[in-house]
C-alpha cells in the first residue's frame, strides 16, 4: 500500500509497505468529523501483459476537489502518479488479463489528527490500497425513484466522494431492497422531481435515439465514465442532451414507447443496465433492445482501457 | 475507554481498559463509507465529590437513531449504562468540581468491517472515551446567515450526529472566519429562507418576550439542550414558540427593536450568546440585554447539573 501523511503543514516522504493495519488515536477526527474522501479506479491488463490506466489523474483532480470541499488539503500529482505507477508496477501480478479482470485501485484520505473539536484536522493520510476484480453479471436491476430520502442538497457536499455520502444512502437503499429494488435513483430533495443519480453511478436516459443526462452540480458526481461515455457517444453521431430530466418526463417516455434504454455508468461495472423502474407504486419496464447504447459504450470503453483499439483520447495511461 | 464490538449479528462482551489507539484495517468502512456516529456528553461534580450525568439516556436513544439512518445496529441501554457508570467512576478524579468543569464523554459507533463495498457493514466498534472539560468564554460570537452552502437536505441525515454532517460544514465555516464570523447559522437548503442551526448547535431567538425556535426535523438535530430550555422556559411562564423562523422576520424584528437575543444551543457551552448576524452582506448587531434569558437557562441548567437545586424533571442521574 502506498501512505503519506500531511502534517506541520506539507505532505511527508511517501512509502510503500506491505499492506498492514492503520493504528490511530481513538479521537482521529476522521471517526468523528468525517472528514474522508476516496476515489475508484481500475488497472487493466492487455495480451501483451501491459498495464494501463484510466484517466488517472481526472482521479486526482477530484480526489482534490472533494478534499478541499471537506477542508482538507490536496494531494500532489507527480507524488500521486508516481506512488500509483510504482505500486501497480509492483502489483503487476494481481491484474490478471481478460475483459472484465482488474486490478481495483482505492485512493483515499482520512483525517488522522487525535482531537474532539468539530473543526478541520492539521493531519491527514494519503493512502492507495489495491484489491484484484472480477467481472460480474449483478442481474437485472430494478430501481426505485427516490419520494421520501435524498442524497445531497443544493450547497452541499453531493457532488464530492466523501465518505459521509455513502453511508447516508444505505437504509435508504436497504429498504428498496427490500421491495425488490436494487438500486434507488435520487432525486433532488425539494421536489423529487428531477432524475439525478443511480445508486452511486451516474444515470443515463435513451430515448428515441438521443442520450439525456443530467449535468453535473453541487448534488451531482462529475463522474470519469460519466464523461467518456458523453464523449464516445458524440464521436459515434449520437445526440446527447445534458439536461435536468424530469421524472414525468420519463415516465411519459416509458408509457409512449420512447424510452429504449436507462443505464448507470461507474468505475466498477462500466455501465449497469437498468430493467424496470419504480414511481409511486407504479412499475415501468424497459424493453429489451436488440442493439443497446449501453453495450455498445461499455465495448469501446474497454476497448481502451484494455489496450485492444485505438486510443484517440489518450485516456489510456502507460503504468 | 470502554468498547464493545459488533459481530455475527450481535454485539459482543464490552470491555473498560487503558486508552489506547486503534488498530484497524485500511479497508475499514468507516474510512470509505462513513457509518460514524457519536454523541457529546458530560459528567458534573457536585460540592460533596458526588459525580452526576444528564438526561443520559437521552443520548443513548439518539445515538441510536443516527445509527438506525445510516443502517448501523442500535446499541442495548442496560449495557451503555452500566458501561457508562462504570467508566465514569474509574475516571472521577478527572471529574473537577466547580461550574464550568465537567468530564466531557464522547460515544462513539463506528464500521469496522474490512470491505470495499458500499453497503452496511456486519462489523462495528461502540466507543466510550473521556476528556476533562474547562468553561471558556469564547468571546462575541458573530454569526452569518448561510446563503449558498447548506448543512442538509429533506430525506438526508440532519438529524442525525452522523460524522459525514461536520466534515461539511468546515470549508463553509472557514470562509465565514475569513470574513470575520466565528459560526454559520444554516438555512434550509431550497431557498435559503429559513434559519435552522447555528454552527453544530440549535438555535433560539428571543423576539420581545417570546422565545423562537425552529421545530426538529429531518434537517434539524433533536438537541437535548434545545428540549431542556424549552421545558425550562415553559416553566418559567415564558412563551416558546416552537415554528419554522423565516430570515425576514428576524431581519424586521433586528430592525424594529424588538429582537432582544440570539444564541445557541448545545452540550459544549450550554448557551452560546450570539453578538450579531450577518444577512445578504447587511451587519444587525442584538442590542446588549440587563438580564438575558440565555444567562437564566444556562444558570438553571447548570444548577440542575452540578445538583445546586432541585431537579424538578428527573434529568439528573446519579453515577
Amino acid at each position: 500500500m502506498f501512505t503519506c501523511d500531511f502534517k506541520d503543514g506539507v505532505w511527508q516522504k511517501p512509502e510503500i509497505t506491505p499492506y498492514a493495519p492503520l493504528t490511530l488515536d481513538p479521537s482521529a477526527r476522521v471517526f468523528h468529523y468525517g472528514q474522508a474522501v476516496f476515489e475508484g479506479m481500475k488497472a487493466y491488463k492487455d495480451d501483451n501483459d501491459d498495464v494501463w490506466l484510466f484517466r488517472p489523474k481526472d482521479n486526482l483532480a477530484r480526489i482534490n476537489k472533494s478534499a478541499e470541499r471537506l477542508a482538507m488539503p490536496a494531494f500532489p500529482e507527480d507524488v500521486f502518479m508516481d506512488g500509483l505507477k510504482a505500486l501497480i508496477n509492483l502489483d503487476k501480478d494481481w491484474v490478471k488479463p481478460g475483459f472484465g479482470n482488474s486490478l481495483y485501485i482505492r485512493p483515499f484520505v482520512i483525517a488522522t489528527e487525535p482531537a474532539i473539536a468539530a473543526s478541520p484536522a492539521v493531519e491527514y493520510k494519503f493512502l492507495i490500497i489495491c484489491s484484484p476484480a472480477q467481472s460480474y453479471y449483478s442481474g437485472d436491476v430494478r430501481v426505485l425513484v427516490a419520494e421520501q430520502f435524498s442524497r445531497s442538497a443544493n450547497g452541499g457536499v453531493g457532488y464530492a466522494k466523501a465518505a459521509g455520502n455513502y453511508a447516508a444512502q444505505f437504509y435508504p437503499t436497504n429498504l428498496a431492497n427490500q421491495e425488490g429494488f436494487q438500486q434507488i435513483i435520487w432525486t433532488d430533495a425539494d421536489k423529487h422531481e428531477y432524475l439525478e443519480e443511480a445508486g452511486t453511478m451516474n444515470v443515463f436516459f435513451r430515448i428515441n435515439d438521443t442520450l439525456v443526462t443530467a449535468p453535473t452540480s453541487e448534488r451531482i458526481l462529475d463522474g470519469i465514465t460519466r464523461k467518456s461515455i458523453i464523449q464516445i457517444a458524440q464521436d459515434s453521431g449520437i445526440t446527447v442532451d445534458v439536461r435536468p430530466v424530469k421524472v414525468t418526463e420519463i415516465v411519459e417516455a416509458s408509457k409512449n414507447g420512447s424510452l429504449k434504454e436507462i443505464f448507470g455508468s461507474g468505475t466498477a461495472a462500466v455501465v449497469s443496465p437498468i430493467s424496470a423502474f419504480s414511481h409511486k407504486g407504479e412499475l415501468f419496464e424497459i424493453p429489451k433492445q436488440d442493439k443497446r447504447y449501453s453495450d455498445t459504450f461499455k465495448e469501446k470503453l474497454n476497448g481502451i482501457q484494455y489496450n485492444k483499439t485505438e486510443d484517440p483520447y489518450g485516456w489510456r495511461e502507460s503504468i
